[in-house]
């Protein structure tokens, strides 16, 4: 029984291996990965029972996905596997200073993209959790998908299930003037916000302080409780990672250590985070949430792929070691 | 200046390595085949030069295939970089007695799929050349495309090009009735047609012995010469391959050497043969053009990817050895 | 809730790619098997509910063998994760004529082997459940072992469960002498045996005519129905392989089509056999079993690792073949 | 029509992978690289026509180099397949600190050292030119090859071509005393150049501040225009990279910004520059000539190979990053 | 005829590339190494004759081992190939930062972990020699290899040799407690002790300045000299490293360089330090063997694999590089 | 103390994997072979001791072809590392029916090429050797090169040892009239000739049946024994080999088994033949050297790269299975 529920795609990510351009590419490493599964995946590895809602082609392909969601222990059996529509896909090119990693997504008149309202059954996968995780991703599939999201997030409301969304706003995939609107709409269902920064402005807040924007953002919505990430990034293999959270409860700031991060795959890094947050939250300690979510996120880094093989034995290292200082000797 | 202009759609193919099935799939090699290319390079590597005619669209994969199309020395300055679709893909997976290979396309609203007339200007690209070269693949990716080729076909007679196809039907881009109703319209601008097994039922002709079958083709749509390769596969790492020609001038039928093959990679076989076929037809030499596309079409399952990657020597030597028998012995 | 629960160990599997010989390796390619959970993944794929029952170190190897299970569609909620023992690994020498293929085993104090009686519920492992499966190899990984199986299969039956057992005499893990005891005393827990040439000398039945060997083994031990393969090898990369069936309901003997194998593959045939026939007999339905055992069988040839990624349509269409000859060609 | 001549050797290069020593070799990747091909290709890549004139023998491995070269768009009409003569090899051993990487050529003999006056009909060649290019390696060659570049810098000259040189001093080819008395011969033939530290006292200039050197070579050989890269290398992985110039007409200094470079590659950094350089002069901007000079010599570091597969999106992308400063973040 | 005898295991080492996890793994990079043998080859590599006493199983595995050490130089001629035991394991997965490397052992068992006194001839085996060098990861591996050490160790004295032990505690395999009681008795026989930090405690010496905590060392057991290396690790792929030794002939300091490393492979490289250090000693020049131990440790994490594929010019231009500064650029 | 001494080249053989063309290649697969190499790495795989004679550049890759002999077992004690010259390559083309495979050599220059009389100390190399064994590839080698050998063979007489030389006639290093040449001088000097088809009219001898053929070759040259493979490869992937020899003594013709192959890597597969045919002569034994010859050199075709990977218990089990015929089953 699944106490966390996440909707959303997940697509074949093919990479040409050793740092070669796509336009170079012989070879492809084949990954699965998608923002929400990527957080189902965290939050298994955490020990929390999660199923992912999505739909995938009755293909070899399609199998393949949903084949790496069940290896990694996700609940799948809410998963449709339809006849027709194409397993989304994106090439990802891996960059080094100066150039930085570049994506294109191939991910049109796919399964998910086709989702509209009325194919899944909302008050039943909701019976038994307390959670429900989306992003700002799947409403940008397609028109259809969007109206279906809406549909989601007003059920597990009905269902009196905490929700959170990641706003992760992909410009290649829809307008700001397409996503102001559906956010500003959809965020008033949600009650933990997770952004970067200029997710304020998606939503029609003025940038400023964390801790002013994040206020305003909770009165506006009705939130709880909203989290962002902060990046250094003036190179590509090195990466400085620290996070900020506030909880309306309280009006309280959260701060975390930072993390020097050597950078194996950045993919999934953003989603990792959402499950060591929700993973705290469910746990009702929010500094724990932002500990653990700021250490899975700088952690997910030296993982290949979008999914994070990690367990809560690295996040316990990690965030020691944060404390402690000191060297990262090889363990024997 | 190009003598022969082909024109068609090329893909990026993605194989798992090493027989793995798709659902396996943790490494796509990468190869760019699509059948009118395979066979413009199939006349090149045999000295002719040819201008390959398509839409790719103006991304890293889009420009790798034209790369490859390029590395192999095809004629691309009429190739049209375009502004949106995709890049058509189909994925792989390798067979084994008894389970055959299988194919996947995903080339839907690809650049080539958006192909409508008016796009080229036919007239200047014929104004050298002596031969056009379609087959029946692209008019099965959209109803604009098959709209296109017929407006490239009449467009070839009336430059005076020799016009050859290769009915190549794919049942899983179109249906029979619509393959038929195009097929029996546009080969009335064929000369020199190209079928396997079955061809014959889609243009309306009842199966029959060879030479009666090419006979009726010939009078119904005033076609000059029909080729047809005969493959046995019982197996299906060792195939054997022969193919008979017929020549309206003269009735005449024209037989050649079959083949025993060990197969490495079966794509393109059939495209390989008809730059064998094209390339001794220019050349006024019909048995010769048999003898050589089966001997190429034998020679490019040796041969990894779509692209044959075959010279006159490789061809001179297995006609040879097919004449004398003998041993296929390293060459040092 | 399975309907089909088994009994075995799973390894990694070590295999120097590309025919390399062990002491050749520089790499090694690492794919997970072992007798039941083989037949458990051939069961799941043809749609049935099956629950594998095994011990794994709790470390990172120990979890990729129950990832690849889990990512298989197995039920992995029994397996235990044990605090010590190995993973149990084998090293695979691929092979070609006139070598044959060798294995060796590093199996020794794998938490498997450290299975000893009581550490499993059977009766609540077998509470939903209608067929149990085992092999001989898990009796002989160790005195203790062999003592649990004899407790599973006593619980099997009153359980009231049908139960299976694959002969599978392994030289390398016990001797003749040992497993000769162990057999004739489990056999009589068991109603569907499968085995190979020589298994029923183990079983203290004189060789003969299948017919007459079988009925033999049948009458001794209380067996309902007994199967066999059977496989010419005269090389490697090429093989034929039928079967024979008996059933002591009726006394009838059952045939099925044999097959011409190219071989990518050859490890976990007879286990993918017996999946094949397991499913037949729970739909009562013994031709098909066979039929569609020895198409599983020969099938699995084809399919790199230990498991078999095949489905029912792979099935149906090999079996479609068998019936109507013909070529292996392409699907596309 | 080529607006840019360039001629010089390609070769076959051959890289253990994943920092392996050449002793230690399993397996060598193969990247096809010349100092001037690698020039060639870059100012293809920023939209020029560039013919590169070399030889190469006719068979696999000397077609495998010019497959390559026109994959990237290099017109090679030029390129003379030879009857005799190697494909020149080099072997690459890439380093980390405080090991820096190293090279072993094996090109003695090759087809481009057989180079000799009187093979190439510079006139025809230069018909539709404005820019011919080469570097100091080419007459490092052979004593036949220092005079065919002779032969080609006066026919440039006649022609009315703006020529470049890149001094590229390389101490395994030739000795001090050779370079010297070639290149103080040959540089009065040249434009411009483009040299490293130590370069001028190849040229007979003292060292001294960059101003101050250039000009004095200037104006011993009558050049418009010197420009010079300056590298940090205090590591492998991680470099600086900076530039400057120098116009005879004005008398004028160009510097520009410098880049903190994470290195895949560093292999054709030089060269790419060098195309910069050269796409800027032709469009009589200096500045702009070294600004996208120093950005694409940075960028290369980042592909793996010779070959700057780049363009000007990269590259305009790189220089507006140099001077806003801030993140590499992901491009999506 | 052995200058230097070195008594130890080696192993497989078993890596998944790409610094993917060990649960991720589908392939594993097959190197040989051990504490002993890595020393032993980085000697013959500096041009000492060297003999690696240990045993192996008569197995395919057992000979890839044997074959490498081979390959690099060593005399294997002392090596016994045993009916039994296994060929130890050992898994590593590479770390990025924040996550340090780590290690599984599965040399449980394995052929010398049987070893037991009386196995080796030790008066023969040290007839020619001058050296014995041992870790104490031998006697850590099982009782009898325990007792087994300390017979060579008084077999080495007995003979006359300088014996050096590096202290290499591994707390995986035995207890700080069984360690303490072997080590206080072995290094009575020991003249050159290595040790990193922490080693001081296990021999009953309080922590403290390296020069006094080295007096003491001495003083207790009757050293000629300790080395011990200082490594700064607050990122995995890139260390610092230096080395401090101390020579109780004198009461002499001896300081070296520091090298800012980028780490390839960090495994073997305390084993290389060993190797210089040896090497100077032999030559009676401790300065130099403290330079070139260092130098070879840093050198080896450029490196992949165990074993210490360097040379005395990779040495002297570390060396010299080391005291000059400036710049890693490639040498071509 | 060598009881076998082989005088020859070694090289780099660079292959492109999965049978993709040279002029297709983006990575070589790097091994090492050379005739006499492979001859005395099949005999030390027999339990011979073999010194190999040759000559390598000392670089890098100079080091790897001597490590990979050393691997093998080889002593190498007598291989000159030489300051200048290459090491020689040679690129493999891998065939499938109908076309061949091939090869590209590329050994000009090499060390071993710049072998002339008086760089080794034969009678010293001989001293304790009772056989000599040498291929007309090393003649082939350069004119300097004929010499030596010439000089070796009447020092290998002078010492009293048996000396064998295999025919290998190689037509793309020198021609038929330079082989006829040496080869009819230098016989006199050899005891045991191996040869196949066509190389006794090399020696001036008419072809014949083979009793016939080789009475006269004894009779012409004085040798002691003639021996001949006997191939039939009507396809590349499968071959069958048997063998026949002739001893003087005795006028006896030896007749052996014949062999079914699948073909892995075929090159090496006559040295092997050499190396089982001495090791039967060295034990007196023409029968069970024809045998074992014959059996190791079918084996061959079963290991990657030119090193005959092989033991005696290979070779029992081959040579026992022709015997008996019957399956090739994995051994497990």
């Amino acid at each position: 029984m699944p106490e966390v529920v996440a909707l959303g795609e997940a697509m074949l990510r093919l990479t040409p291996p050793n740092y070669r351009r796509l336009e170079q590419a012989d070879c492809f490493e084949v990954e699965v990965g998608g923002a929400e599964l990527n957080t189902a995946v965290g939050l298994v590895r955490l020990g929390r029972a999660v199923a992912w809602v999505s739909r995938l082609p009755d293909q070899p392909l399609g199998r393949l996905v949903l084949n790496r969601a069940r290896a990694a222990g996700v609940d799948v059996s809410a998963v449709q596997l339809t006849p027709g529509g194409r397993v989304g896909l994106y090439f990802l090119e891996q960059g080094a200073a100066p150039r930085p990693g570049s994506i294109i997504y191939d991910r049109h008149d796919s399964a998910m993209a086709q989702l509209r309202p009325g194919q899944f059954d909302w008050p039943s996968l909701f019976a038994s959790a307390r959670w429900f995780h989306v992003t700002g991703i799947t409403p940008a599939l397609s028109s259809s998908a969007s109206e279906a999201v809406r549909e989601a997030l007003h059920a597990a409301r009905s269902a009196g299930l905490t929700v959170s969304m990641d706003v992760n706003y992909r410009a290649k995939l829809w307008s700001l003037e397409q996503a102001r609107r559906w956010l500003q709409e959809a965020t008033h269902c949600v009650d933990v916000l997770i952004t970067g920064e200029g997710g304020e402005q998606l939503l029609g807040v003025e940038p400023g302080p964390f801790e002013q924007t994040a206020r305003q953002l909770c009165e506006r919505f009705g939130l709880r409780a909203v989290a962002m990430t902060q990046r250094e990034a003036p190179l590509v293999w090195r990466n400085r990672l620290s996070a900020l959270a506030y909880a309306a409860d309280g009006d309280r700031v959260f701060t975390t250590a930072s993390y020097e991060i050597e950078v194996v795959d950045r993919l999934g890094a953003g989603d990792a985070f959402a499950a060591g947050l929700i993973d705290g939250l469910l746990a009702n300690d929010p500094q724990r949430g932002l500990d653990q979510a700021t250490a899975l996120a700088a952690l997910k880094h030296t993982v290949p792929g979008d999914l994070p093989w990690l367990d809560r034995a690295d996040l316990d290292a990690a965030m020691q070691a944060a404390r402690a200082g000191g060297s990262l000797r090889l363990n024997r």
